[in-house]
């Protein structure tokens, strides 16, 4: 799945941009590799239960990462879960089983720099699963651990309002929501359910019950009602104005814009307890916020226009062609830095959720 | 695995040379399949045992192809397997598990366009998994039905001696054994002993008790006992030939061509009792001669020279550098039409063996 604005510096930049600093990078990578590192700990520790023959009578202990993207996250991720499980087996003097790590992505991932990035650890058997997450990829009862990180934001697909001119959620002049607009911030949260019970629904199948299942992803801080009050929601909404800067200059064509709308949804806490309660198959066994690390860091406006850049370079070229990207990204840093005082106040407040839910027995 | 020879047709050729007719290569494709599917089906008919806890306890079935390559036949077979399994327990009015197929290669091979290839069946789950098969790529006892297809006589390496201008196994002049010299044939054979017992051994832990093996492979028809006088040995004589020609024109130096030599081994079905019995983890349930397609084919000198040229092109390539191959295939194709009437006769005894085994029971 591709990466959201949050985590662009967790994955591999776009290569030879010199915008970014190592330093910089790498704090903010150890920061939410740590954060995520506790929590995929704490549910090690604290939630999954050996004695369950669900998972001891099992030769291998299977791991899956849904979205993995081609790294080097999942890899940390997956690490962490290895050496948590079998920090448990040792604790009650038991040899911990082999592993497995099923690596998941679209099938448009590329694997091939996947396998070859694997550390060579030999701390796991290491299998690729090509399919989206939004449908069964693995057989029934076959998983014992699963994860998903900084992907479940990215919705199956736009909801078909958005873009219809006859619609009241038609989102004309923006490319995504910002919570004002009930109309579209509905269409958006419909599609968010129903990508979200498929996600549920599939996982449920394909996890062991008592099986666990970490999920991250970023979310609307609590108390807060709109996203574009929201680092991610503003950085969302600069874009968009961007582009119709360009309509306005006669570069694009304003339809252009107006059929433009990116397939993401950042939910709120009662959203996401919602749609698991509705759904009905996991417990919540714990549910919070990491600690962002973009708390600590500095607000960098060039920093932020290479990293959005490198996001949406491929949807805004899919929609819009190549040729107009260096005068929207010219045009976007000019707005970043008109509005610095207020990212450097807002993006603090952004929030990375961590969920940890346990499939229900049956 | 690179495909051989043999089995080139089977595989995508490289694009655009038109030396080979689209009805030829289907003809020869569906030979091989055919034969391939037969022994699949009987393998599974006869010898896989559903009463068997290993296999009936699993809440899928488990299938692994190693040495996958790229497809489609890697495609063909795993249907194969999974149709006939699901014949298996609908005929004891049982249904049939989930199946999950593991598409097994060296990291380097094209598993983006592997996984973009798969059938859109929904027979199975798919994974990749990348790794040598001469080494444990999966979790023990995981596996149900082992499948390798022309994979096997590729050695894990030249045994080391063949290169050695000090050792009696000096293979000067030559690029591959023939059976005439006496101590570069048991190299190969000992390097292909040593290759054969590793790979049977990882498997062994990887199936479970009971579960099937089905191994194809180029071998060594019955009462031969020199490669030399086979298809495939005098295909690789004369590409030895035509390099030692190019060596006395000074295109090339000698001592290169006596560097250079195939990773590959042609077993007798002697040889490959002989090291299954002494690896004693299998049961050979079934050992048999394929059909081979060849045999109702007319020697074709274009479309073999171009079939040996889109095999040998990478490893020729990698040692002599990619300037030499139209002037080597030139020769090569000269001296194929000289022994035209050797091959129209000798090819149709080359053998294709095929191997169905059973993981003894612990």
């Amino acid at each position: 799945m591709a990466p959201t604005t949050e985590t662009q510096e967790a994955y591999p930049m776009k290569g030879g941009d010199g915008l970014t600093s190592y330093s910089q990078n790498s704090t903010y990578q150890r920061g939410v590799i740590d954060a995520a590192k506790d929590v995929i700990v704490r549910a090690v520790e604290e939630k999954l239960d050996l004695t369950n023959p669900n998972i001891n009578s099992c030769t291998s202990f299977r791991i899956a990462d849904y979205g993995c993207s081609t790294g080097p996250n999942t890899f940390f991720g997956m690490q962490n879960v290895v050496h948590a499980v079998e920090l448990k087996y040792h604790s009650i003097q038991q040899s911990p089983p082999e592993f497995q790590v099923f690596f998941n992505d679209h099938v448009d991932n590329d694997f091939n720099i996947l396998f070859k990035s694997i550390p060579p650890s030999g701390q796991y058997f290491a299998a690729g699963v090509p399919g989206s997450f939004y449908q069964r990829v693995l057989p029934k009862a076959s998983v014992h651990f699963a994860h998903c990180s900084y992907a479940l934001h990215w919705l199956s697909k736009v909801p078909k309002e958005i873009q219809d001119k006859t619609s009241p959620a038609w989102n004309k002049g923006k490319i995504h929501y910002t919570g004002v607009e009930k109309h579209v911030t509905k269409a958006y949260f419909v599609q968010f359910q129903k990508d979200m019970d498929i996600f549920l629904k599939s996982r449920a199948e394909e996890l062991v019950g008592g099986g666990l299942m970490v999920l991250l992803l970023p979310g609307l801080p609590k108390g807060e009602t709109l996203f574009s009050k929201t680092g991610a929601g503003m950085l969302h909404a600069l874009l968009g104005a961007s582009l119709m800067d360009l309509a306005k200059k006669g570069a694009i064509n304003e339809d252009k814009v107006d059929s433009f709308n990116l397939p993401q949804y950042h939910p709120s806490v009662e959203d996401l307890e919602m749609v698991i309660e509705m759904n009905n198959c996991f417990s919540i066994e714990s549910f919070g916020t990491l600690d962002h690390p973009m708390r600590h860091l500095p607000f960098d406006v060039k920093r932020t226009s290479a990293q959005v850049r490198a996001i949406m370079e491929a949807i805004v070229t899919d929609h819009f062609g190549s040729e107009i990207l260096d005068q929207l990204f010219e045009i976007y840093t000019k707005k970043l830095t008109e509005n610095y005082l207020v990212f450097e106040k807002e993006i603090r407040k952004d929030c990375d959720m961590f969920l940890v839910l346990k499939r229900k027995s049956n």
